[in-house]
């Protein structure tokens, strides 16, 4: 016996692909966030937009609700699936459509992961240059509804800055064919733009059109050891002003020392306090020349007390390891993440703040920072103790959110830089976004979506 | 004797600058088309946030249109206020508010014009790298509303880029204060992108933090004679291939020929029939090899005719001259213009059709191309002569342009590439926006707005 609502879909779509099997439906209900116990009504396929739009269409008859489903590397539930809904997932529309030279724009169905999409403009000679350590896993239409940033944003800024189309299906059933690749169209509102970063509640993504770029100079991985928090800033500042920097990533002991049991090489004999992978476009001697010198600014000043920069590609890697690889040697503490930004001019103040909350709020529990901060975005990921219950551990994690939700809305932050609001934020939206902001959008939820059959109850409740 | 409608206003906002004067009403009511005739209720010049909120919770409890008003520069009708509406002019709202050198960011009132946002990150070392031929009159509020582009798009982008922070007051009479400055911020949908661009149809635009990048780099201009329209493409791809360019410019020799008239330098001997202006960054010898090398290139080929690179500043601007003073030498034939854009690579396919369709339709009138050839965006000015009259001309143009539109929707391109829709593209928006576009369109405007008492009228009727 099956659910007569699927029944009505195989009607409607013949020849669309589902899976109901237990595997499948924890497998597709499920992100990275691992909080919420999968319970999706089905898992559905499509191979093309018709039939994600005779989805849509089933899904305002039926009444039934749909997560839009990429690669679901989230961390902020924005891809879960715990309340019996249709997962629509992305995966099989995974192609390349085309690529044009003139225009330099590659168009990729949405289900193509990020690496794929890197392999695809380093074809043809050119680069996508958005980045960052889940490229493997996550999809490029997953990264269009966060809006993703990464480790380039420094250089390259967001996901946003390079959709120059996007064929979308809102929650009406309509196919939308946003902005189709054009440079300039001042021809009424930009709903392209409003559909980035929207966490599939107002459309579906179903095609890009993104445009690439020369591919990354010749590049220098430096690693910067430092005494303390206070003087980051001000190496960033010594840094930026001598080179073209294309990414300043900065981490702390205990993020090097999870990345160490995790199998990365140790790079400085002693254990310091803080460290910065500083990556700058070099291959002449005056680059080389300014990096010392920005280098020996630093040590100079005191704000730098150790340093190695890359001889080889391969060097360059095992630098850049220590940053990229801290992600996933957290991953078995379950950590509670937080993943804020404030402008980089209010950096330290916000800093300074947060570092008193966290030290008072989390005694017990071991805390790893790391982050843009070229950006103003800083990750906090705090470690679940083994004899901690995963509820008590997240319910104390919420309180000290709390906090620090207030510590945001005083610097004129966000409580989401890069992960989205999905349900992890959803209670904090208030912290970063005015409650006449929040009744505009759901507004426009409402316009796009009339029967709130799109991700329901992410980013706000129905 | 007063309108009761004013005397309720004046209670509201004791405050207010308020004009009623027959020239007051005049200057304020129209903008650069000059095709309607104005006729407002009232100039209202708000002093600070606080009045201009006033006024739009007066307007929708007095049931009275607004008109937001900057610099009235506009080629769309966008400004114009011909229905007994209330301009709101932003011109007293002129003031820089603040620097900060860490962002690298100005934040200033909408009222401010361009030119003056251009000197004011120059004297902070900075660039606001946005500009046009516009720029002393027009004001920063009017940019953002029509998401303005320009000669510097093919380096820097739109105004859009640039818009870090967006302080608004929207149609329902709140304050909104979008993005802050935030480089990242996924926290729902970026209100600030929809209001960018949308004709003081949703909010008006009291203030923005503008994002302000290094300084240019020496640049050299150069004038190529082309032989004809074909060639333009390759020109253009010979030289973006060598060359950083920060503009490439085309226009014809009718546009030269009224130049000239108005009182520019020949450059050349002879008159040829494509000419375009190219400026890129330089300032070393291989960038100059590189420039004669495309020039060279193009010469061989038969591409290029004739050639001039410019050998100081003053000779750089006389060039410029030859293409920025266009506008300016077309006003006294009271032009229509068309202004629209194509992906580039659809480019030579639009033109050639273009071409052929305005030789057809307009055997008696003289048109004059110009435009943003990397962009893909082309301005086409058709001249009224004196002896017909400004109906039957336009009503002529008219037609044209329905043409016009069907085979920029055959090629995917823009009914306004940068100018807005207005009063004059208005008819023409389906050519470029489908149904479903445009019913979004409005539901998001009715959130916004939901008395209608912003800019009715202006991009689709109320």
């Amino acid at each position: 016996m099956t659910d007569p609502r699927l029944d009505a879909l195989r009607q409607a779509a013949p020849a669309l692909r589902l899976k109901t099997d237990p595997a499948d439906l924890e497998h597709y209900g499920r992100d990275w966030t691992r909080r919420w116990t999968p319970a999706p009504l089905a898992i559905a396929l499509p191979g093309n937009v018709e039939e994600v739009q005779a989805v849509v269409r089933w899904a305002n008859q039926q009444g039934v609700a749909i997560v839009p489903s990429g690669g679901r590397t989230g961390l902020s539930g924005g891809a879960v699936a715990a309340n019996g809904e249709l997962v629509l997932s992305l995966e099989r529309m995974n192609q390349a459509l085309a690529f044009d030279p003139v225009d330099r724009t590659l168009t990729v169905q949405a289900g193509m992961p990020l690496e794929a999409v890197h392999n695809g403009a380093r074809e043809h000679g050119l680069q996508y240059p958005v980045d960052f350590a889940a490229r493997g896993s996550c999809s490029i239409g997953g990264n269009i509804a966060t809006n993703a940033g990464g480790i380039r944003v420094i250089r390259y800024g967001n996901t946003r800055e390079w959709i120059a189309g996007l064929k979308v299906v809102a929650g009406t059933g309509d196919v939308l064919d946003l902005n189709r690749g054009l440079i300039k169209n001042s021809s009424g509102y930009d709903l392209r733009q409003l559909l980035i970063g929207s966490e599939g509640t107002l459309g579906i993504v179903v095609e890009a059109t993104l445009r690439l770029t020369d591919p990354p100079p010749p590049s220098n991985v430096m690693l910067l050891a430092l005494p303390s928090f206070e003087v980051l800033m001000q190496v960033f500042a010594a840094f930026r002003q001598r080179l073209q920097l294309e990414a300043f990533e900065f981490f702390t002991d205990v993020a090097l020392k999870h990345v160490l049991a995790h199998g990365a090489q140790k790079p400085f004999d002693e254990i310091h306090p803080f460290y910065v992978v500083a990556e700058f476009a070099s291959g002449d001697e005056a680059t080389e020349a300014a990096a010392m010198a920005a280098f020996e600014h630093g040590m100079e000043q005191g704000w730098i007390v150790d340093g190695v920069i890359s001889q080889s590609g391969a060097q360059a890697a095992q630098l850049w390891r220590l940053r990229e690889g801290i992600t996933e040697s957290l991953a078995r503490y379950k950590p509670y993440k937080n993943d804020v930004s404030v402008r980089i001019s209010a950096m330290p103040a916000f800093l300074a703040e947060t570092q008193q909350l966290l030290s008072e709020a989390y005694p017990h529990f071991e805390v790893v920072w790391f982050g843009h901060i070229g950006d103003g975005n800083l990750h906090i990921n705090v470690l679940k103790p083994d004899d901690v219950a995963d509820a008590d551990f997240i319910a104390a994690c919420e309180q000290v959110t709390k906090l620090l939700a207030d510590c945001l809305r005083r610097h004129g932050g966000s409580i989401s830089a890069e992960h989205g609001i999905g349900l992890v934020k959803k209670p904090y939206l208030g912290s970063t976004r005015s409650d006449a902001e929040v009744a505009l959008m759901r507004g426009v939820k409402h316009v796009f979506d009339p029967n709130g059959v799109l991700n329901p109850g992410k980013l706000f409740d129905p």
